[in-house]
């Protein structure tokens, strides 16, 4: 495939400068990109690498300028997202049902659906059009995944699940696992069964190896457009809110309700029962154990507003040397009453 | 099922406040529930739903007091649980070894175990009567598998490991992979053979994704009545004792040892070769690295008792405050001291 | 299998102390082990079991004493690995590939590898010589694993990524997936194509549940003699240099660089584009947000160096200590004013 970066910047929505006949072939990372090839520059931290690389065009934002062939774009990140899809078309799949594939005699799979080996497909489950299942992607019974939706190698969703459309699921994830519920925790340990199921909106994204629990009654439930990195753990009736987006390693404990446009930071954990507003921040590795506002922005275990935290964290290291002024202060202020003792 | 509220009460123990002729047909969450089911209110937070819900009788503590019909019992959590079991059957299960499940010819299946498509079980192995294994459940050579236990699909066993009856493990757990044994770390990284087991005793549970490794020498050692959630890591050579809770993403370093019901909030890690004691409580994200008594209950990284950590962390927050005003006490204790001078 | 103690300490390159003619049939750990058993002593915790063990000879470092046959050597881990390697041969593989594994016509698998039951090897893909790829093994297209790997049961490899030689990839990690990229989070959530690979070089071992992501562009690039442990996140665009440890829990953001030799303890979190430097020591549960240079030894969330954080986390338990007696001196501070102020 060959473009000129005319035909790019004006798929792409952006302004050419310099030699605007250059041919494009291919997209490519900063570093490794070579003659014919088009790169980006989304992170300012890497902008004097504009001038070492040696690729023939360059994404940047407004207000960047240099003698390389440049398209000027709002949003170079997006750009960069169109341009891939643009000259990358995915992988190819074979068509159908793989004969190495198991479906339920009850089940309805969808005739532009793909099986790949080593797929179960459970009784009374439903696979909507053109949904892919790679292999060994384990479909429970009574569940359904939407069409356009990818599954990666070794999914498990369990029996009564419920996928939408568009949905991606990288390999590993298991979606519909027992909620962890024990009555009399530490003792008797009397297990609560975990009768829900988990409901999975519209273009959804969930990571590699990440967990999402049934509810106990009930559902729980990621809403749509929200994207989940790998090894997260979402626990029984939790909801989060369309458009969130969790990081890796987080973990949301149960029944906690996510507002929408919630970014969550890596390894950051939420206790249950709390429910965080519209538009709220958690810096990673945060201990969130109270509701929050829509809006806030937090981080600390336990949180604290960004800036206070800060502060905070800035005069933590300064601890010892607090604590030795202290000790000073005090000797000083013995002495200055001891003198005013004598004086009287 | 129809049943009236006497009898739920009967077959639960508890006493009815309300209409005792109501008809039950199912249980769901105080949110979702209509006429004919039976709902619970176990956090006392949910309590004002009492009066919402359109339940047709609740399961509540002692001491609440409504119009509405009510079951009451003393621990509604574990009432809950057995009224769940009493609607809810699970699920029903095809019968025996299924045609697409491999069986190595020199391994022991019960009868009564039933194998879904794609279980693999190697030489040697032994899987017990009743016994479920789900699609993709891989059973490594010489391991068992005992009687009643459930192993959710992708689950793998490796070699020679051992499972106890009546245990639950949910999808894509690993149980028994190499422990983390390396000589001459960051230089050679010589590779120590792992030829020990994991041994997990009766009636434990242990949730998706989680990782328990074969020790390197003996065994890695859950005890019976264990329940452990998604994505945990329990490295060589641990020993978790009876009822023990351990909650998400926590992480148990090699041949630390925990007493019988020990609870351990989510996210929190152990290092390795300690010992904490009976029913000592650790809180989430703590980071646990000395031996710890039976009994204490602790927080923070590195823990402190949980009292203790309260009030630090309390303070943490004024750290600038206290900065600020250390310096505003330097500066008068200074003018106090040139004022003595002077003065002399 | 039966040989001396003389036999061993020559084979290990150590000297005996006691009987040389001592006869081992085997190796445990040193609570489990009997009489013709080898044992050691590594963690100088456990010296005081010398004494208890009814082991047969027992490997430690030079200047331990006692009555006990002992096989003094420089590293008693490094010499336990030696012998476990002697005692141990690891698992017999059946022959080829299993009629119950799938291969796609395109692929190229050498004669001697050993592709278990449910495996799947994708179009274009290459399993090299000896490679042992167990039960449920995913393979993607294009994808290749070098000569003398073991990939354990249901690991996903997908497409196009390349695993070296000698790599051992425990069950459930997942090599390849999208790296988490979604341009305008929390609003739009635009996903950016993750075009790039994994690349795995030698003697690397990967734990299980771990997840590696693929490249936006170029690649995720792990460098030869990497131990990895179980859950742990790397993302997309991260290198890891040669002969690093990474324990279990850690995650590493997007387009971050380790140097060789960097140790990193669990559950800590690094954030994205950062470069951390030969050798680095990086604490449990720390937070790394910039860059470190080579050598360095840190720990905390943020990271402090090693001592300085040491000691601040001693003040941090003292903290409401501190306020009261800041209290005091404030108010005896106010009273030397007032005193002073009138004796004016």
């Amino acid at each position: 495939m060959e473009i000129t970066v005319k035909e790019i910047a004006e798929f792409l929505g952006g302004t050419v400068s310099g030699d605007e006949n250059t041919v494009i072939r291919g997209v490519s990372g900063i570093d490794e990109a070579g003659q014919g090839d088009i790169t980006f520059i989304s992170n300012p931290k890497y902008r004097k690498k504009i001038e070492s690389t040696r690729a023939s065009a360059i994404l940047v934002a407004p207000g960047i300028k240099s003698e390389k062939t440049l398209i000027i774009v709002n949003d170079p990140y997006i750009a960069l997202a169109k341009a891939l899809r643009f000259f990358d078309k995915g992988e190819e799949h074979p068509q159908g049902i793989s004969s190495e594939a198991y479906v339920a005699e009850s089940a309805r799979v969808a005739e532009t659906a793909v099986l790949y080996p080593g797929v179960y497909v459970g009784p009374d489950a439903q696979i909507g059009e053109r949904a892919v299942l790679y292999p060994g992607v384990k479909i429970g019974s009574e569940a359904a995944v939407g069409e356009d939706s990818v599954l990666y190698p070794n999914v498990s969703v369990y029996r009564k699940c419920l996928i939408g459309k568009r949905v991606i699921i990288h390999a590993g994830a298991v979606v519909g696992s027992d909620g962890f519920g024990f009555a009399n925790p530490g003792r008797e340990n009397f297990k609560v069964p975990q009768i829900g199921i988990v409901q999975i909106d519209d273009d959804v994204e969930i990571g590699a190896n990440t967990t999402i629990d049934r509810a106990t009654l009930g559902r729980t439930w990621i809403q749509r457009g929200v994207k989940i990195d790998n090894l997260v753990q979402i626990a029984h009736n939790v909801t989060v809110g369309q458009n969130s987006i969790i990081v890796a390693q987080v973990g949301i404990s149960g029944s906690t309700s996510l507002g929408r446009s919630v970014i969550i930071g890596g390894q950051a954990g939420l206790i249950g029962h709390i429910n965080i507003g519209d538009g709220v921040m958690i810096g990673a590795q945060s201990g969130v154990t109270e509701d929050l506002e829509p809006g806030q922005v937090v981080i600390g275990s336990p949180i604290l507003p960004h800036r206070k935290w800060m502060r905070a964290q800035t005069i933590f290291a300064k601890l010892p040397e607090i604590y030795k002024k202290m000790s000073q202060l005090e000797k000083q202020v013995r002495d200055l009453e001891q003198k005013s003792e004598k004086e009287k």
